[in-house]
C-alpha cells in the first residue's frame, strides 16, 4: 500500500538527518496521496538509522490509523491539521532545527532580509501567537496544527511555505515530502543569516518589497525564469 | 568485575567525543551497580582513542579504588558524592562542552525556553553559587558534588538532570551512563538555542508553565506517551 | 571548444561546494578567456553533483549564447557586466555564503579589521547601494552588475576583490576562476571574524593604514615577498 | 640533520589542518634543538597536504638559513625572537584562528573565565600593543617578536603560553611543537567560549583568583595531581 509514498517518505526523513537539521529522533515528515486521501508519517520514537520504508504508518485525513505495526508520530495531528486545511500541500515536516527554534524560543518571526530568503519565501515567516492553556491542556498537536492555521488565515502557504511555533520550533511543507524538506533547509539557512543580520544591524528593516517581488516571482508562479 | 558496566561505561565515554562534547581528554563518565554499590569510572588522563573497557577504574561509595591498574578521573569524588546523594541516578558525566560551559563561566542558569528543553528538563538548568576560598583549597572535587548537592536542595535530580557549575561547566547524570550522555548532548543543545534566544530578544521571559508540563510530563512520569 | 576553461570553471564551481560556500544551487563560477573574448559559465539549476566540463555554457561579452545545450547561469549578465568593466579580471564568482551575505543583509561593508583581511583585501569589502525600483523591475541581472561597477568607481577592482550586494550578497573576481573562488573563501572566513570583532567590541575603528598597506604590498604588486 | 625534530616538526604543521586551526597555508609551527641552537620551521608558501619532513627549513638562532633547499616561513623572525627571548620553550605556532584572530582584531585580551581556561593559562590571554608605523615599517615580522616579549615582561611564558597580536592574531608556545600546537587549540577553544561568556553577560568579571590557582597549579608545576 502506497509503497511509492512510504519510500519517499522514507528518504525525507533520513534527508533531515544528512542535513543535520536532527538528532536523535527530534523530528518527522509526511506526505499525502491526495486521490486516497492517505498520509504516509514516520512512526513514533524510531531511530533514523533503523527506520524502513515498511516502518511508515499510514493515516486517513481524520489522523486514523489505516495501516501500519508502529504508532505514528506524535505529531500526527498537526500534520493532519494542516493537509485538511493547505489543500494543495503533498508534504509536512517538522523539526527541532537550532536556529529556527532560537526564533521560535524567542517568539519572533523570521524577517525577509535579503534574496536568499526572497528566493523562496514571499515575505516574513511568521511565529505562531502563544497557545492558550485550554489548548495546551486539550487536543494538544492538534491545537498546534490550528494555530499554525490561524497564522496563515491572510497568507498563501504556498507563498510562505514554513512557520515558527512559539516556543517550540519550524514546521514547513510543500508540494511534497522532499520539497517540505527542502523547505525545511532553506528556513534553517535564512534563519541564521537573519540571526547575524539582526546582530549586525537591530533595527534593521526588512527588505525592499519591490526586490522581495522580483525574486519570489522570478522562480514562483507562471512568470518563473531563474536558476542559478 | 562488572564486565558489562565497564563495557557500557567505556562506550559513553566514546560518545561524548562521537558527539563533539569534549576534545583531548576533557570529559568523564560513571556508572553505577546500584545492588553492589561500586562505581566504574574513567581512568585518569587516557586518551579516548585508546580507552578499552579493562581501564576502567571501580571505586566505592566511599571513593576507593576497589579495582583497576590505571588512576581514576580526578573527578571521581564529584561523582561519589552524586551518586550517594542521588539515590536514583545510574551514570553520571561531566564535560566542557563548549555552549553549556559558556553559562557555567557566565554565571548563569540555562533558561527553559522553550519545548525542546521542556521535553527533558523540568525548568531552568541551574548554575552552582560560586565556591568558597575554603571550598576550593579543601577537598575540592568532593566540595564540587556537594554545591552541586545544595543547588537541588529543592529540584529533583531526575526532573531536572543536569548542572552548570559556576566558572567550571557542566555535569549531567541520568539512569545509566548512556541516559547521562543523552542528557548532555541535550543540555548542550538547548544551551546553544538558550544563547541564540537571549541574543535575539534579551528580556526574554522562561517559558509557559503549562506548556512546560505538558511536555515534560508527556515524557517522564506515568503518564507519558510521547515519542517522534 | 575552450575545453581547458571548461574544466577549470568546473572544478572552481565544485570547489565551492567543497569549501561550504554553496548548498543546492547556490551560487556559481565563470571565467573569461580574454583573447577570443568568451565566456565560460555554469549552467542554470543543474546540481552541483551532476555537473560536467560539457555542461558549462559559453557566452560572448554580450551575453549572447555561442555554445551549450543548457541554459547559462541566470545571473550570466551580471558576470558579463563585471568582465566588460573590470579588464583585468579572469574569474568571477556568485554565492549566498552565510557571513558574506549577512552583511550583504545589514547594508553593511566587510571591514578591514586585521591581517587576514589586509593579506588579500586592500581595504572593506564594500557594499552596494541599494537598487532602484527601475533597475530591479528593469534588466535586474544586468543592473546588479552595473551597481557593482558604480561602487568601483574609486576602488581597483584588483585591489578589492569582491564586494556584498545589498540585501543580496557576496561576489568576487580574480585572475582566474580558481583565484576568483580563493577571494570568496576569504572573504567569508573575513567576514565571520569581522562579524565576532563587532560583537566584542561594536566601535571597533578600522585597522591601522600602515599594517594594511604593509600586508597588501607585502603580498600584492611588484615589491611583493611573503609566503607563510 | 636533526631528522627525528623535522618529523616533528611536520606532523605539528599538519595538526593545525587536522584541528581547523588553518586554511590555505595560513599558519606555521617550528621546532628548536636547545643543545645545538637551531631551529626547525615550515617552508613559506607550501600547501600543507604536499608537506614533507624534508622540506623543513634549519635556521640557527639569528635567522640564517642553515638547510633547506625552500625559502622559511616569512614569520621566521617572529619565531627567533622567542626562541631567544622565552629560554625554555621549544615550540612555536602561528595561525590565523577566528575565535582567538577575533579577540586580536578587537584588540582584547582573552579573559580567564572558568577552569578550561585555567587549566592551562595562568590568567587572561593577553592582546599586544598597536604596533608603530615604525615597527611596521622596519624589521617588521622581527618587531612583531619584539611585541610579544615585550607583553611578557611580567608575565612567565610557561604560565601564560599563549599571545594575541594587536590587529593579527595568535601565537602560542610549549615545551615541544606538539605542546605548542596543543595551546593553539585550548587558546581557540577557551577564545570561543570567552566570546559567548561576554556575549551572555558583558560586565563578568574574570574569575576567581583562588580558582585560578587551583586549576592552574593542579595540572603545572611540582604540585600538579590531575588528569581527567
Amino acid at each position: 500500500m502506497l509503497e511509492d509514498l512510504k519510500q519517499k517518505v522514507l528518504e525525507a526523513n533520513l534527508e533531515l538527518v544528512e542535513k543535520n537539521l536532527v538528532i536523535y529522533t527530534w523530528g518527522n515528515v509526511s506526505g499525502i496521496d491526495r486521490e486516497k486521501g492517505l498520509i504516509v508519517i514516520k512512526p513514533s520514537g524510531v531511530d533514523y538509522d533503523k527506520l524502513k520504508a515498511e516502518d511508515m504508518v499510514v493515516v486517513d485525513l481524520k489522523g486514523n490509523v489505516v495501516e501500519g505495526k508502529l504508532k505514528p508520530s506524535s505529531d500526527t495531528p498537526t500534520h493532519v491539521v494542516l493537509y485538511n486545511a493547505f489543500k494543495e500541500i503533498g508534504g509536512v515536516v517538522h523539526t527541532h532545527s537550532e536556529w529556527a527554534t532560537s526564533f521560535a524560543q524567542a517568539g519572533l518571526s523570521i524577517p525577509a532580509f535579503g534574496t536568499t530568503h526572497a528566493d523562496y519565501f514571499y515575505g516574513e515567516i511568521p511565529c505562531t501567537r502563544p497557545m492558550t492553556a485550554e489548548e495546551i491542556n486539550g487536543q494538544y498537536e492538534k491545537e498546534t496544527g490550528n494555530v499554525i492555521v490561524e497564522t496563515f488565515k491572510d497568507v498563501d502557504p504556498l507563498f510562505v511555505s514554513g512557520v515558527v511555533v512559539n516556543e517550540h520550533g519550524p514546521f514547513s511543507w510543500g508540494t511534497s515530502p522532499e520539497d517540505a524538506v527542502y523547505h525545511a533547509v532553506v528556513m534553517e539557512q535564512v534563519a541564521k543569516m537573519a540571526f547575524n543580520t539582526i546582530n549586525l544591524k537591530g533595527n534593521r528593516e526588512p527588505m525592499d518589497k519591490v526586490l522581495l517581488d522580483k525574486h519570489f516571482l522570478r522562480k514562483h508562479g507562471k512568470n518563473a525564469y531563474y536558476g542559478q
